[in-house]
């Protein structure tokens, strides 16, 4: 397929590669160039400007939050947009802006779908993510090609759009929920002298198998956090979305404003940049010792 | 094996069946007889007061909270137990009264073991506990055969049998911290209009393998709490426990004081006997949907 | 003086009727015109369009939130504003939108006053609110005389408008807390069978005078949220404003978080527009007992 | 009248040297000696044993907490009391422990007053203190003059004595939420450059008269918590038996949950003696700035 691809960071490039290996011709664009004349090298053909991406069969936007996408996917720019194309959203952002793009792309006879991933940097490398995508059917049938070229696994939610990114925004509050609840068992473990290693070793063994408790438990019991996978400050992001998402319709999550809290103390102690794992480091300095 | 078994609840009749067909003589007492009777036909021998357990190569306990076993294990019985015997305690029961337990036997040269467990009755009758034995390890030694007659693994975590308590209450804390975040993610979901059955297939076959997401979870999206495997009420015991054992060495819980106010909310809505996947019923009542 | 009046809900009506009494000149604007009509009869100049009212000595604006400000308030407005003018803004809206006006006024030869109020329609009413203005001190001297008009007392906090933005929401942070805690209070009370009324009869004539404990403490117990004196819709508004600004400097409020959660089930529950003393409502639920 | 008097910390000595200045006969008892020969200077008899400070006219009780009383007020000291005693217990004790001390008194033939206070020792040494009376009328008719001798009202709540302690766990868990609120608010006006003793002048002349929020607040204004006038560590004490309480009824507190977090981790930074104003610090803290 040739296809538009806009936001080149860890994430976007780590797609980019791969759809070339699989054979698209992806025109990339990014707000700083060099991203992009790296990838030329791969393959890829970079662009001056946005609205030389989103043309072609398909355009793929990987954007690091809500104002990043707004100031490049603009009135201008989707009314240039050629009619029938379609446009799908990798990035996180809020359900509300979701909505918003849904119904900006339909007046314009544009196709919108939201296909947020679950996945690291390192899945998104070995093309191993996990695609949620919302939208029109016929809309997704057209793009699956390149989604096979990314991921393991596409998940077809429904015809919202939005509706994708709630169950996002979910999964990511439940993986942050985890994360907490790793560090305050921690925390409780450390004051009676039980090693958290251990305790690990019993859960995942257990109740808990897969990455995530092995995973962000061993960075919380070697009090380790970098380098980060998933950096707090992202973390929170995600937090704050869900919290919004909850807010439009009316729905209190006290385990998400308790992870919103931790995290921010998180930042406010300037580990933001570090993996968010450091809610660990949170639950420990609580309780004095950290 | 000679041993005594007190408690005859759901727990400790599926192990006491197990250990007689392991081949141990087992004598056993309840509070309320008609549960021994019931085991005597399987082979155990009922016995009229806690005493005539309380010897022979060992003795396991499995009473329902502190209250109840310091009811039975007193001053006078342990006065009276044979020395060098074992008493397992197989309950989860307060870091505090694991500590004086373990003071208390060894001052009259009694040996005192911890060792609670992660299982519902289900693993308890398929003899597919996981055991997390706390103590000094000559005594583990000698009755690690019964542990192997009831569960499928035994870790050994150190030789304070408290610490053993500690991890259990960590376990039990993180398991409950998930169902609460399946809870609210199901209400977040579901204001949104997306099922949570199909949210689940997703980060169970992801981030979340394992029985724990897909069983509370699964009983989150049919909105059915009966049977209850693990009851709220217990549940709530448990979470007040980690809380108290957090509290003894200055250490906050925030997730764990949202659980607390969460499971007493269903308690309060007369869910105490449900499942305690009734956190997804209190969530959803929250945000005004139950 | 001769001024603009923009936006006149309930306390902006009461607030232009004291102006005119104290002898002001003054043009009003509401987007529904019926509201300026009224109070032309009370001899005020209705004018058709937001940019007859922003010219004069002075020009008040009291718009429901950042929205229906900004739509009012935009860069055409400002830019055709007569340079000197002094904009007062009283309503409780964003940190980062003051931050904003204040920053854009400037750059244009404009003064902005931010003068947010404590004290509910009937103080309005009595010319009786607590302001706190932040801005220019000249700016303040100039309008210091319409706040005679309308308040008791001003208060000058410092040459940042934001600031007052801050402390207005941190006073209604802690007014909602109060309340919040008074409803948790009356749940616990309730739950023992203890009168709500005896126990405000005690804490009002000792530790919490005043009329904040006394006038919600009395709606809580006798179960009764009409008339809404401060709509729990609103103070939702400001809690939430209370946490971005907090967030903007990553400061956690566990308190404000609860109350978020706590407002949010009120409006779940149907009772937005009811007063926010429903936090007591929402506390007696939880305990099974509304 | 001829009284008894067990507990002698700065609270009981200075109620019993209100008590002698009114004329009564007070026989003094106190674990360590030392404090009952300071008050016999002034008037006291130090008596060797609890058992004959429990009789004559009434025997009033000031000890720490439930074990400090439970150790000195056990079934011996009760069988052995003149039928008819009035024991006031004026302690801040658990509920759980009030009924039960109300039931034991009955049964023997005594008479149980539960007589908790509002106020400080400063407030106890000027015989300000506010008292709040729980148990039958007759009882409370005869021992009216010893309130009235150490405090400035008596409120009577009713004939179950363990209302008392309910009001007054509801009462002091207010203070905590007040306290905790200022923290937070100073915490938010803080990022934003808004000095506290500048908010603390507008909310105390409006919305928050009264000794609580001045006095409170102005610790944290000066972040100074020496002298403490309520020490954090009797702080948290009161906040555990208030969620105990609820916790009996099956009554979430979620303010109440954040309240014995904060000061949980308030003592775990080492500031348990300093004065509960020290929820200021720690919410700093939480921001990073502290």
């Amino acid at each position: 397929m040739d296809i538009g691809f806009i936001g080149l960071g860890e994430m976007g490039a780590a797609m980019v590669a791969n759809l070339l290996k699989a054979g698209h011709t992806v025109r990339v664009w990014n707000r700083t160039p060099e991203k992009a004349e790296a990838l030329a090298a791969a393959g890829a053909r970079a662009v001056a400007a946005p609205a030389e991406a989103f043309t072609g069969d398909a355009v793929i936007s990987m954007l690091a939050d809500d104002a990043a996408l707004r100031e490049v996917v603009d009135a201008t720019l989707l009314e240039h947009a050629p009619r029938g194309l379609v446009h799908v959203n990798m990035a996180t952002i809020s359900v509300a802006l979701a909505e918003t793009l849904a119904r900006e792309h339909a007046e314009l006879g544009l196709h919108y779908v939201a296909a947020p991933v679950l996945g690291r940097p390192d899945a998104a490398a070995a093309a191993k993510l996990t695609i949620i995508a919302g939208g029109a059917a016929e809309a997704i049938d057209r793009v699956q090609p390149l989604f096979d070229a990314i991921g393991q696994k596409t998940w077809r939610i429904g015809a919202l759009p939005q509706q994708a990114n709630v169950m996002k925004l979910a999964a990511n509050f439940m993986l942050a929920a985890a994360v907490e609840a790793l560090g305050e068992a921690a925390a409780l473990l450390g004051g009676h002298g039980v090693a958290m290693r251990d305790f690990l070793d019993v859960v995942t063994a257990g109740p808990f198998p897969g990455p995530v408790y092995a995973g962000y438990g061993g960075m919380i019991a070697e009090d380790r956090y970098e380098p980060a996978l998933f950096k707090a400050r992202l973390g929170l992001k995600d937090v704050r979305l869900a919290l919004a998402a909850a807010d439009a319709v009316a729905t209190p999550l006290p385990v998400a404003s308790v992870l919103r809290d931790s995290l921010l103390e998180a930042v406010a102690h300037g580990d933001g940049e570090r993996d968010f794992a450091v809610l660990g480091k949170v639950a420990a300095r609580r309780a004095g010792r950290a």
